[in-house]
C-alpha cells in the first residue's frame, strides 16, 4: 500500500536517463509519472520494455518513432506505446519536455531516481 | 494487445464527467491518460475508486483534498492517489487543467468517452 503524495515535480531531483535527457518522477504503487526533458537534438535510442507507456508533449517538438513509424509531435500530442513495442525519440532544435507514464513502475527508473535524490 | 496510438489530445471529443468538468482521454491496455478541464469553481465531489491515480497540474489552480488533507496546487504540481483513497477537487477562480492517469483503465470513463465520440 503506497501513501498519497503531493510534489512539485520541477523540484524533484533530476535523474539522467541518457545524454541530454533527464527525468523527474513521482512513483505510485503500479504506475509512475515522469517529466522528461530533452536537450536540443537529444536522442533516446530505439528500445523496448515490457511496460506500457503513455505520454504527453508539454513543450517543444519531438520525433517519436513507434514500431517503425515516425511522428513529429508538438505540444498537446499524446501517445500510447504498448509494452514490448520498439520506440525512440529525437528532440527538435529547441529541445522538448514530455510527461511519460509507465505501467507498471520501471524499477530501473526508481533505482535511478533514488540514486539521484 | 493494444495498438500504438498518437493523437492530439485537444482534438479528442470532450466527455463530461460532472458539471463544469470535461475529459479528453487516450486509453492504453492497462492505463489511461486524460486531460481534465475544470471550469472556474467547478467541483469534483469526494469519491474513491480502486484505480490508482497520478496527476499533474497543467494550468490554473485546484484545491485537491486527499485522504482528508487539502492541498492548493498550481502548475507543475503532481500527485499520487492510491486506489481506495477518498479525494475531491475544486478549481480556482480561473479554472484549471490537469492530466490524470488511471491504472487500470477506468471502464466507466472508456464508456463515457465512447458515448461522446
Amino acid at each position: 500500500m503506497s501513501e498519497p503524495q503531493v510534489v512539485t515535480l520541477g523540484q524533484v531531483p533530476a535523474a539522467q536517463i541518457t545524454d541530454g535527457v533527464t527525468m523527474r518522477a513521482i512513483f505510485g504503487a503500479d504506475a509512475m509519472l515522469s517529466l522528461v526533458e530533452l536537450a536540443p537534438g537529444a536522442v533516446v535510442p530505439l528500445h523496448s520494455h515490457p511496460h506500457e507507456q503513455l505520454g504527453y508533449v508539454m513543450s517543444g517538438e519531438i520525433v517519436m518513432s513507434i514500431d517503425g513509424h515516425d511522428h513529429r509531435l508538438g505540444p498537446g500530442a499524446a501517445y500510447a506505446i504498448p509494452g514490448g513495442t520498439e520506440h525512440a525519440g529525437t528532440a527538435g532544435d529547441e529541445g522538448c519536455a514530455v510527461l511519460d507514464i509507465f505501467q507498471p513502475v520501471r524499477e530501473d527508473y526508481r533505482a535511478l531516481a533514488e540514486n539521484s535524490a
